[in-house]
């Protein structure tokens, strides 16, 4: 018989005869021990929502079970190139709803929209100008976009991410030989002293979000489609703005109104132009070339954490929580 | 440029523009399409809980990145033998109240406790009176039980599904060398026609839950020890009985207040006797070896069935939702 060290000293609650009406409270009590005051407060947060969706729905054993499972399915489909979890969280709405919380954003600027699972870490660095696609079944489209203050001002030397799928739909990742040595439809540009960044793109097509796996499952029971409308992302840093992930969507698309993901807003909606002669001659493409043009709006770090403590303060007054700090934007509880 | 097939006519709200405030309603409009009533139900409280669980903690997209990593490894971590979901469920709680919710006990019944993650499906028949302990390291334990109705009616014929690790605080499945070929410390009884059954163990010791994978992590982060106290795991099967999960405990035991996974209720806490000269005869033991005996009191499928409905009951009045029916103890809406 193994003698168990003694450990830390237990200064617990006293975990016995729990039941459904008691154990969330003293689950709380024992997390309460946690020496990170925010790690203790969001675990008090989600082990009262995670019993409550259990008492509220009388959550059987089959079903937990069931849960259990998908779960796991979900966990075992993830590979360094498919996020089976985020996939979950974009589907669910969940990842729309942290980037508004993280990242809000003042009138006027540009807003932001859901990451997706496939923004890569190495997109290789590209001169203004450059072609991102290689696909010769694509659509040609002219991006020619700027990115500027709230109050207005360039900003040069910012890192822009772009990645859009190719003609069938497919991120460069999703097909079997990716090795990351042939990128195609990404890139990282910068833009230049009048913030001005331009790039040769493809006319981006709507796509199904990978849905041979356990989200895609699940979307089938809900009776929901796998579909996102056609979209270029962009990922916006430069230090001292905040870091802008964002979207541009085609007008009239057929799922322009019921993105699988909940990403479009209006905002970020645009009608594409066509290339004017003066613009082929300028940018060395085809007259009647398909034009895509946005003029991104950044926001300083400032204006973001005094708007996030702002909304954050709201939210706990809201929630009748006193004795709450706000660091950094996120709610603490203040230790006495 | 694919032509994505029509599809169902999508009549669901128009998905755009969503924001912190308006999310939760659009994605419980758009999943409420579910032709599943109940699917449809567990969806909406899901959804609502996950989005308030991230209003209210004002999550950050790190958080919700580690998050993302969290769940990502749990699930990588679980293979035929270990189920990190379910340890990540029992350690916050989750599985007591669900056991709990599902398995609603009358009074003078056996209460049910957490399944945990060992038990397997293919454990041998064994007659009673069987040894189910090769461990020679073990201390011998003579487990003389038996198990009635709430009337007091002893049950025949009731499979007994018996578990308990080794004197090192492991369970066979643990091991790496384990392939089911010789299974240690595990059995399927059958009760007799007095609904006795009695079988060789040796007395079980504390062990600490799986502890090197993402869950031990987060035990670590909250400041929780992973050790639960000295138990014997039983399951209890028999047409027309409610499905008995459960364990006995060791009084003294130095985590009897602080398991890990809240499983320890003290109707199931025992004091281990000691053999007397005529017992020794009567189960071939020696004198003095250590006794549990334990009278085990079944539920019927129908008492069960009434309590669960009547809790559900309850539960919906209190979270004020009319228009629910209970079908088989699970609220459902009622559609018009």
């Amino acid at each position: 018989m193994p003698n168990p060290p003694p450990g830390p000293k237990i200064e617990v609650p006293i975990l016995k005869d729990l039941t459904i009406d008691n154990i969330t409270t003293n689950v709380n009590l024992i997390n309460a021990q946690a020496p990170d005051a925010r790690l203790k407060y969001v675990l008090e947060r989600l082990v009262t929502h995670l019993h409550d969706f259990a008492r509220e729905t009388r959550l059987s054993t089959d079903e937990w079970m069931a849960g259990i499972q998908f779960l796991t399915a979900v966990g075992q489909k993830c590979t360094d190139v498919r996020q089976e979890f985020i996939l979950l969280s974009d589907t669910l709405g969940l990842s729309l709803l942290v980037d508004s919380l993280s990242h809000p954003k003042p009138r006027h600027s540009t807003e932001g929209t859901v990451l997706g699972p496939y923004h890569v870490h190495d997109a290789p660095a590209r001169a203004t100008g450059a072609a991102i696609s290689a696909d010769p079944e694509g659509e040609p489209l002219l991006c020619v976009c700027s990115v500027a203050t709230t109050g207005g001002a360039p900003i040069p030397d910012v890192k822009v991410d772009v990645w859009e799928t190719d003609s069938r739909g497919s991120y460069d990742v999703q097909y079997e030989d990716y090795s990351g040595e042939r990128p195609d439809g990404r890139a990282v540009l910068t833009s230049d002293a009048e913030g001005v960044f331009w790039f040769g793109a493809i006319v981006p097509v709507p796509y199904r979000i990978p849905n041979d796996g356990p989200v895609g499952k699940m979307l089938d029971a809900l009776g929901r489609h796998p579909w996102r409308p056609s979209h270029m992302h962009f990922m916006f840093e430069k230090k001292g703005f905040d870091h802008l992930i964002t979207a541009l969507y085609l007008r009239g698309d057929p799922y322009e109104t019921s993105d699988a993901v909940f990403g479009v807003k209006e905002s970020l909606i645009v009608d594409l132009g066509t290339v004017t002669p003066a613009q082929a001659q300028q940018y060395n493409v085809k007259e009647g070339t398909k034009l895509l043009t946005y003029d991104f709006v950044l926001v300083t770090d400032e204006e973001t954490k005094t708007l996030r403590d702002e909304e954050a303060r709201k939210a706990m007054e809201a929630l009748g929580r006193e004795n709450m700090r706000i660091i950094e934007g996120l709610p603490v509880p203040d230790v006495d």
